[in-house]
């Protein structure tokens, strides 16, 4: 067994929890994806409640990646960054048929008040997600294309709740309109500063 | 065994569906809870998505009598009522410490993409409180306190999206701030005509 085994129970777990939840995904499942050996789960995690922090902090690293390809190409204003940030994720759902939503708003809702180190952590990871936010958002108040009224922090904050929201508006109406409203009503009209 | 069985333990079981979810919520749990006698849940229901059904339409009846009500107070402009109905579920959450969240919600996320069934059960019913907001958002937009130019339906639809999200958010950081952000961005900036 070796760190690779590891890695590949969390990638393979980090799926699996993203389609049937915390509850719903089967440690024997994961284990098959993963190709690990039977019984091989505790010697790596503690406790199914260990295995979905490592997924938490998993899905941050993944988000952590595509935040900095954002905000690393070329010639987009900060709004042009964030607004391409959603649509990537429209793009994404619209594969998925309009499956799975967000993996740290999913287990935030049936987690948070069932774990306390779960809520803890999906808390800290959703800070970092604002955090992003806001800076993009900051930059376009100095850019002069965002509401200069606004507070950075808050906005941000809104967005990811409202973002959230509308993943699973968007699991049960199986349509991506609840992504085209969260871009209209975020962007065009609450944040664009009005020409 | 009697209708009054079922009924205590669709009224059981919604509670108990609503802090744990839909696979967290043990039947004999429930039944316990509901005082009902062991053995007796398939009597009344062909299975636990057929009871979790009832439980979708059980939270509906209770959102239309709550909708009644604020309907039916007197000297309320459109806006205030539907800001009121908020305000409530602010006073309701801080009670219960910033728990649970929405019942429809949370079924969404977790059962959308697991049981079709319950995804167009939800879809419904959400369609249903969308169309609750949205005559109170037309009546604010014939009354000059809603921008006019806001397509009703769409912002109703955001409205519930948004709210969605926001109690994720209160789930997750055990705080009133997110549904403080939610009543400000979304009356204050977004539907608000300006003074």
């Amino acid at each position: 067994m070796s760190e690779r085994t590891r890695e590949r129970m969390v990638k393979a777990g980090a799926e699996i929890m993203h389609r049937k939840g915390f509850l719903g995904a089967g440690l024997q499942e994961i284990l098959d994806a993963a190709e690990a050996p039977r019984g091989s789960f505790y010697h790596y995690f503690k406790s199914k409640e260990d295995f979905a922090l490592a997924i938490v902090d998993y899905h941050a690293a993944n988000f952590s990646s595509l935040a900095q390809r954002f905000l690393a190409k070329d010639g987009l204003t900060p709004m042009a960054r964030l607004r391409g940030f959603f649509e990537w994720f429209r793009e994404v759902y619209a594969e998925k048929g309009y499956t799975c939503g967000c993996p740290f708003g999913n287990m935030a809702q049936e987690m948070a008040d069932l774990s306390e180190p779960l809520r803890a952590r999906l808390n800290k990871r959703i800070d970092d997600i604002a955090t992003f936010m806001q800076n993009l958002i900051k930059a376009g108040q100095e850019a002069g294309e965002v509401k200069a009224e606004l507070d950075s922090q808050e906005t941000a904050y809104f967005l990811v709740a409202a973002w959230q929201g509308t993943l699973i508006r968007m699991k049960v109406a199986k349509s991506p309109e609840p992504i085209d409203e969260f871009l209209k009503f975020t962007f065009d009209l609450l944040l664009a500063e009005p020409e």
